[in-house]
C-alpha cells in the first residue's frame, strides 16, 4: 500500500507512510497532501465536511464493521479492534480502552480515564498524592507507603487485575496509545505496538478494495 | 464505654455516642462536648494544638500500633484496620484506600481515587463521558455503550477484581466510607459498616486502659 493512511483525531492528524508514522497539524496534512490520494478515519466531526471535499481523501469509516459493535462506538477504537484477530485490546491515552473480540465477534469492553487523568486526580483529593510521573512499580508486592510508587501501583495494578479477570481463555494482549508501552510492560507476553491503527486500516482498505 | 469516640476529619467530626453516629461541625464538637471526657482521633493538623488544651480530650493516637504498618500511614485508615481482624479492608471516601490484614499484621494497600473523583475524570475526558452518579451493573457482562451503565462499570470492576486478586485466601472483606455499602454490593460476602472507625477506637480505648 503506497497511499498514507491517516488516523485524524481531535487535534492532530497521525499518518502512516512507506512504515513510518508521523504527526502533523490539520494545516501540515492539508499543506502536504491536498494532491494526493489518502485513506483516512476521523473523530474530529468539525473537520468532516472540509475532507469530504477532496475527492482524493476516501474516508473508510462505511468500510468498517465489526459484529457485535455498538452505534456510537469511536470509529479509530474499533480499527484497533480489526489490527489482529481475537484478543484483549487496550489502547491507553487521554482515555484508556479495554475490548475483548472472541472469534471477530465484539464481546464489549470498558473506558477508564487515562494515566494522566488519574495523575490528576489524585492531586485534586490531597497534596500529599500529587506526583508527576510514575513510577515502575513491583505489582507482587502490596506498597506499604504514601509515595510515588504507591500511586502508580494503584494506577496500574486495578487495570491489570481486570485484564487477568476477563482473560480467563489467555487471549492475546495488543497495547497501543501514548501509554500503551507502559501498560504493556505489566503483562506478561502482552504485545505493544503504535501502529495498530494503522494495521486494522491497512486491512480494511485491502478488504473494501477501494 | 459511654465516653463519646470522636473521628475528626478534615471538614467535620463524626462522633459516636451509645450506638448512634452524628456528624457535628467543629463548632458543634466544642460547644456540646467542651466538658465532657471524649476519646479522639484526629487528621486536621491544624485543629492539633487547640484539641490538645482540654485535659478532658484524649488523643488515642498514641495507643494504635498496627505490626507492618508504615511511618506516614493515616491514623484514620489504621483505625478501621483494628476493627474486625484479618481481612481486606476497603474504605470509599474521597479516596478509596484497600488494605489487607493478615494474622494481625499490615501486607500492605493501595489508594485510588474515589467514585466522585473518577466521575469527574470522565468528565474532563470528553463531554460524552459524562455522567452524575452511578448505575447499578452487571459485572458478568462486559458493556457494549458509551452510557452512564458503561462509565460505572468502568468505576467498579477494575475495583472488584483488584480486591480478589490480592484475596486469594478468602479473607473477609469489610468496606465502610460514604461509597462503601455501593462498593460491597458487588462482592460476595462483603460486609459494609459504617461504624468500622468507631469499632477500632473502641478497642484501642479498651486495650490502653485509659
Amino acid at each position: 500500500m503506497h497511499e498514507p493512511l491517516v488516523d485524524i483525531g481531535n487535534r492532530y492528524a497521525h499518518l502512516y507512510l512507506d512504515g513510518k508514522v508521523f504527526d502533523l497539524s490539520y494545516d501540515e496534512l492539508f499543506a502536504q497532501f491536498s494532491h494526493r490520494k489518502i485513506f483516512y478515519i476521523c473523530v474530529n466531526n468539525s473537520l468532516r465536511d472540509l475532507l469530504s471535499q477532496n475527492s482524493l481523501w476516501i474516508d473508510i469509516e462505511p468500510f468498517i464493521e465489526i459484529k457485535g459493535s455498538y452505534r456510537g462506538m469511536g470509529i479509530d477504537r474499533q480499527v484497533v479492534l480489526l489490527s489482529r484477530g481475537d484478543g484483549i485490546y487496550i489502547d491507553a491515552g487521554s482515555a484508556i480502552t479495554i475490548d475483548k473480540i472472541v472469534e471477530d465477534e465484539y464481546q464489549g469492553g470498558i473506558i477508564l480515564p487515562g494515566v494522566w487523568s488519574m495523575i490528576k486526580s489524585y492531586a485534586q483529593i490531597s497534596p500529599i498524592l500529587e506526583i508527576e510521573s510514575l513510577d515502575r512499580v513491583d505489582l507482587c508486592k502490596l506498597p506499604k507507603s504514601n509515595t510515588r510508587n504507591t500511586i502508580s501501583y494503584g494506577i496500574i495494578a486495578p487495570i491489570v487485575a481486570f485484564v487477568e479477570k476477563i482473560n480467563s481463555e489467555g487471549l492475546p494482549i495488543y497495547c497501543c496509545g501514548g501509554d500503551g508501552e507502559r501498560v504493556s510492560g505489566y503483562m506478561q507476553s502482552a504485545i505493544y505496538s503504535k501502529e495498530l491503527v494503522f494495521e486494522g486500516m491497512n486491512k480494511v482498505v485491502k478488504e473494501c478494495g477501494c
